[in-house]
């Protein structure tokens, strides 16, 4: 095969616990994983028909309706690679199983609800595998970083994202979530190949340049939306990603993982197979 | 690569037109194309590249909020191979830039409202391809099927349903109709199939038993549809689904030429790239 696993609990190794500091996380770093970039494109290719597979056994189980069901929570600076987890991991399972969304700023119809509204609407059915590409956090974040809500505001918002997850995973949802983590140096050499490159052009936004200006005040925003909100129910994995093939390797691997903890296996029938063929053989 | 193209113009030989009649179409045929199963395999695989660079082109030009989109409408008799198109055409490209939604019998509120309120709500986006598995035709088939609505009410559906897509290709959607047209007997072989595979039980639903028992009454149905619903601007295509890969590549050929149709290239930036560049690399 050639692929190189993960050496260890990957999903232990990435997690936020209490003492967590972002600022001692080095972007560049593999945690758990010691193959080089060759070894993680195999192991992507060759974990995709696992992670398809138990994510078609989470969809099979839906079909009665009561099934749980993933929800993996993507957050990052601009150009951090949560399109490529999208494509490149997201896209290797049954498209007819995803429920994909990327929050943008709110419409008029959603600011003129609480925060959490718009986030309600999108969230996974049973069996299904949830995505948010940005989410709630970004109620914590960008609003943290410019000032547009008050400090008392966003402190209502930790309570209210710990109250909403834990009632989620109550409900039987397992959360995934999710922080690529590339360092400013690396995002400037982003930035630059869009802007040199044609056909990436339009993947570049003059705001995103504004944003970066801000980078200390986000990571300061980061660090404390992980003290508030990496639970024991609902913990944040916080993924170097200055290398993309990394990112894409623990993203999957954390999938699997959520998967398998859920376990479902193909559904039994509701109905008599014998009965059924017979009834199928005379129609 | 070994693969073999279409010998002609698909999509005038899958068009419904004036005269049409469901009844003549085999099945089995595989209309505009001399390869077997070989060559559609390998022509499936080869032509994914290019629907996933057309929809990329789409997808970018979306990000200004007035491109076009397209819409995919797929209508069929269970285990036709709705399913497999989606994960195995559309599957093909971005995920990101696709909206799928797989209609199911209408809940409470959806029963409320007018029958095209759900489907208006399911529309994609500028720039996104939307895939409707089953739609709107849901209630002039079914319905008339069982008799759900009275004949003068599935009068006026037809008409609503000319209105509403006339609407919808005006406002720059690429509409892509789809019938897949399997034999009586193909359907029971594959109903057998799911019944004979513990991996594909949860497949199965009694229920498309009950359906299959009025199938006369069903093809009556979509000849009225096609004939009242297949317009110049929105026609219809029957594709012969009978053979997997072949109503594949034919429908992953209907969704290249759409796209070509819109034809969008990549977007010319709307902001200075020279100053963007001195703007990233000063911070």
């Amino acid at each position: 095969m050639g692929s190189t696993a993960f050496d260890g609990e990957l999903e232990q190794v990435l997690r936020v616990g209490s003492g967590f500091r972002l600022a001692d996380v080095d972007p560049g770093s593999t945690p758990a994983y010691s193959g080089g970039k060759a070894d993680g494109e195999a192991l992507l290719d060759e974990q995709d028909a696992v992670l398809a597979e138990h994510q078609e056994r989470l969809y099979a189980a839906g079909r009665d309706g009561e099934a749980p069901s993933v929800l993996l929570i993507l957050q990052a600076m601009d150009t951090a690679g949560k399109g490529g987890i999208v494509s490149h991991v997201v896209g290797g399972v049954d498209v007819q199983g995803v429920r994909l969304k990327a929050f943008k700023a709110p419409t008029p119809e959603e600011k003129a609800h609480d925060f959490l509204w718009r986030v309600e609407r999108e969230l996974p059915e049973p069996g299904m595998l949830g995505v948010f590409d940005r989410s709630h956090y970004e109620d914590v974040l960008i609003h943290r970083v410019h000032g547009w809500a008050d400090p008392a505001e966003i402190e209502r918002r930790y309570h209210a994202i710990r109250d909403f997850e834990e009632r989620l995973v109550a409900g039987g949802t397992e959360l995934v979530k999710v922080m690529l983590h590339i360092s400013k140096d690396e995002q400037k050499d982003r930035l630059l190949a869009r802007l040199d490159d044609p056909v990436k052009r339009w993947k570049y936004n003059p705001g995103d340049v504004d944003e970066r200006l801000h980078w200390d005040a986000y990571m300061d925003a980061y660090q404390r939306v992980f003290e508030e909100t990496s639970t024991a129910a609902a913990p944040w994995h916080v993924v170097p990603a200055n290398r993309k093939w990394y990112a894409r390797i623990a993203v999957q691997e954390l999938l699997i993982g959520a998967l398998k903890r859920i376990g479902p296996d193909w559904p039994t029938p509701a109905y008599d197979v014998e009965h059924e063929r017979a009834r199928v053989a005379a129609s």
